[in-house]
């Protein structure tokens, strides 16, 4: 499959024109040429170099990715762009970033992948940026107790043996769940605003904590990296269906 | 002493208009009438209903902290914000912040209190915003072994049992530090370019881990609230200098 | 009926959400807690220290304003903010406030309350700021001679004592009325534009004069007070059709 | 005198200059060509219909204002604009403006003139925009009672019978007075930061009434035409200084 | 026939409404009363002297254009702007200017005229700025060898004697044309995206010699006078339709 | 010489900080990686295609440019940036960019080079954008009749064929004399206001030629690569002075 088809079919899934005045992200192609045949795509939630050198170990043509290299435009490559960007050149490997998309797509996003692993039923999307959403939001199919889904948290998710932090400020039952997966602490006020039993998400900032405690809410941090694999790995299995060579670099952060 | 007087003579050792540009805390008094008698202060990192409380319960007349109550504006005296007000007002507590001047100052501050605990020498300032900066840096006395300097961190902060999050990819001497607490992952980025041989903040962020990894840097994460009990401390030296009892509400989040 | 009914009511038949671009007020609750039952409800145009300690004389449990304490944020609950607050958290008097879009409402504004005072008709919105308006047009029944219609202003508003303002510039059968309350000065243009033959709003400006003088236009100002007790008045109609105890604290300010 | 001389020495006295940023007013010549000769100068506050035909009928050559015709532009010469430039290029009639800088100037302007009426000593700028001030702070020879101050801004100043509106709430000697003239009520906040008994302005604002009361400070409304006569007064005597003939247009607005 | 009504026609035609946010010209009557008769009609790419003066000699009551006077506010009637205004105001020749709506609308405007010349079909709008647009794109009906389609453009635009520039670095063939005239180099990206065959436009600016190159498109340089006369001159049919003498103006600048 | 030393020396020289609020050009290292030997550097006026293509072959391992790749940041490294940028990475040719600083340096700028061609005396920065300017101004040593002018230009300027363009509305006798290199149309406003004779610059605008002729000065269209040779060919000779092998890729565009 030629490189532009690939960027095209995911473009369409994943509609990034609906984001782009509110995410940072160039997403879509990042680095590559007008044309050029991919028969190996490598994934991976970050770009950086551990994962540019793997994908290209892997001999992939093209690494699709949650963080992408260009947030806001690139002001020189130079320093560590030139050092993502030079081997991705040299090996002719393209880049393709896709971020808030997906997060936040009802289907193949990050938010929808936790939401999935808790079983979370009448979902609706949650967490809005400018007129978009980058979560999700259900109900538990039986409630959870606090310990129990911090458990099921820990078990699943992929936190580089960083665990998974619980603030243990709400109800005694959880049904009514939110969920911003990676740096979604900004969305904890509008998560006690809709009277949520637990909100749960990447990382945590300091100003978490007393939010938490003094709205009585619980909170789950599951690691930035964790909560992030999920996307990446929906469009790795489109990549599959599309008969496409594939691998996942797997590289968690602890963060 | 009355309220006038201590917030004038916090306000003249801090000088807050030099950060009202990129602050967005209202630094200085916060809640409280013109006038009225100090006998005891009370100091925590953060305003919020468990330290409003605990200031109330031990009769203070003041308290002073590090995160106070608005940041920009207060919208409306609603909600957290109203629970939060209204015990201050019904207790005749004042409330006196002080954000990034207590972060960045040379003696009082808080990365000044870590350089204080690494025993840094040659200090300069380090983390510029704006015209103004946010923290130290400096060279240690002896070469720390990356090991070292996590146990020495984590046995002196108040990290609420998370401990220290270390990322080993720096050399295996280190001599020149830097030091942005809270949260400092944005200046990662200018240790970097600075040519450091560790960085050491508060909170981290998805993306430290690759920039350290890429760079070769050594990224030390000790929390925000137990890197930033330094300049709430100092503050209260200063108050008991003055001649008021104070007491200290020591509520670290493990954040 | 608890406070947050209350609220809720009011919020629905006003609809301040399309008026929060323009509008500077934090239109809706100001001061009070997520709930609390309101058995009697005190009206006042402006939110201040005597309208307040009225409030709390008469036993209020919501004070209802036109012009409330939260003007993009209030940065500090400190000085005259401080005293005003902390009468209503002590007493437990909740403070809804509601701006333009009680200048604005079609049928329980200040503008269609001067309107039914002159009696207008085949009334139209006027006044636009941003995508709303917040005033109104209409034709008189019978043409007023300019002074009929100074004088009617006069005996029916409540100035303080300061009379009507009255620049006889424009023809001498008025039959276009533009009406904008409390500060429209700014309006004056519009109402040239749109042909009118009268303009009446409450506060002038020096700049009025010469514009009403050059475009032959009259122009009355009733003052910014007295063209604004009309929407709160409607206000405690509601409130006294849902069953609530009301008063109305009456204090002109002569401007 | 030719009239690139005529507008260059005002310019030197007010240095329109410093106050570009923050002024909306195009200060200096605002209609007039690159030359011609001067020998009659007419003085107005406002430039307006009334005053320009004034001008026009006592043969001047140059309109020295201090309410201009640009404020941010024009955006088409049509309209009003139209009625006011076209006889300024028909009878060939400059118009010079000075706004801000003539309010603030500690000699020339216009709270210098009500300063020098008060005989206030010990003078210093007051009423901050940006980098600059409009204002003047001073202290009486002896205190005035409140009432005696009212009765002298009213048999002095020019209301156009409006009177001097007078908000009794501050004490009853006054010594510290702040002025600003014209519209300058959003300068009564920093008058009562500063401590002031009296703020002396020209228009009021709805809000006016209830800060003053409840800061407990006096404030005098004296009229924007009223208190904005000094300013052009003086420019007038500068010209009469050089030789020209001058001729000033009185037209009280009553506001 | 009224100058409103005239005025009134040619904005109902060409909708300036929504080119308000993106275009600087103020469009539509830009110097002139609010009312007068027209009889005779000028027309002209450009306001200046040169036009004025032309239109003046010919007895014009109105000079319409594309380029006007006000772009952004007229700052000050001095200068320049004087000179130009002046004669107007004193030959009572009112002056209407049309700008981006004159460039994109699909039948009367700039590149509507030149996508006749070439006989486009199957036109669509093209150029994008903001909401709207203002050139045209179609199809050659037999495909155009480079050096006839510059040899046309030569023959019939009014270059001033400059002729047309041209890079040829596009197909031999050319279809797929889009045209924006005037100063259109910056469309020259969104020419290449669509991937047209030829771009013409009016001045070129230093960059496009190189994207043109790297891209492999052919770009001709028509001038920005010479591409901009077809609008006026449509606006000027109409007022013959419309029963008006008309004349036009006709100033080539070789630019 | 290694690559960081070139880099600093050329940044010593021209202090592209100065410039950093106003230019949108990344000035400095634009491409590369932070270490490497520079044995021959290519200079050239555009960073593009053919030039690019040019220094490889020549076996260069800088290129230094007055038009770079990075205007506002690269959005992404696709299209034609990724073609340009590729063979750069490939063949390890570091790009060195240096734009508005290289206009206006006194000594080593585009416009300082063409007042050398002028023989200009008593030279004074012109042009000024923010705190910075772009351009020079002098006196010539006898004056110059405009034809004369015209000629020496287009016999010393490398215009492509294109040849020099000239508006000859100003005085017969030239002696002061404004430049500003390349896109500098915008600046003949300044130049009539200082009141030159004449004003030199690259590219024109449509607007250029009704202000020359209504303000009566010359004006000179040298073409935008035509004067903007200079500023390189000054860096090559220091680069020369300091040892390394040089190459100057002459590419003229005829704009």
């Amino acid at each position: 499959m030629d490189l532009p088809t690939v960027c095209e079919r995911y473009d369409e899934r994943l509609s990034p024109g609906e984001y782009a005045d509110v995410d940072a992200s160039a997403n879509g192609l990042q680095v590559g040429p007008d044309e050029g045949d991919v028969e190996t795509v490598a994934f991976a939630v970050d770009a950086a170099g551990a994962t540019i050198d793997a994908a290209v170990e892997r001999g992939a043509d093209l690494l699709v990715v949650h963080h992408g290299l260009s947030w806001g435009g690139i002001d020189r490559v130079t320093g560590l762009d030139y050092d993502r960007i030079a081997p991705l050149v040299e090996h002719d490997l393209a880049l393709y970033a896709m971020h808030l998309p997906l997060d936040g797509h009802d289907d193949l996003g990050n938010a929808a992948g936790v939401a999935d692993l808790l079983e979370l039923e009448a979902r609706e999307p949650f967490g809005e940026i400018g007129p978009v959403t980058i979560g999700q939001r259900g109900r538990a199919a039986e409630p959870f107790a606090p310990d129990e889904l911090a458990t099921l948290l820990e078990s699943e998710l992929d936190t580089g043996g960083e665990g998974v932090q619980h603030f243990d400020f709400g109800p005694d039952e959880i049904e009514d769940v939110a969920v911003v997966t990676g740096g979604g602490a900004d969305w904890l006020e509008d998560a006690i605003d809709a009277g949520v039993d637990a909100f749960v998400t990447g990382e945590g900032k300091g100003k978490v904590y007393h939010q938490a405690r003094d709205a009585g809410v619980n909170v789950f941090l599951g690691g930035h990296y964790a909560t992030e694999t999920f996307g990446v790995r929906a469009l790795q299995d489109l990549a599959e269906e599309w008969g496409l060579e594939t691998t996942y670099v797997d590289h968690p952060t602890g963060l």
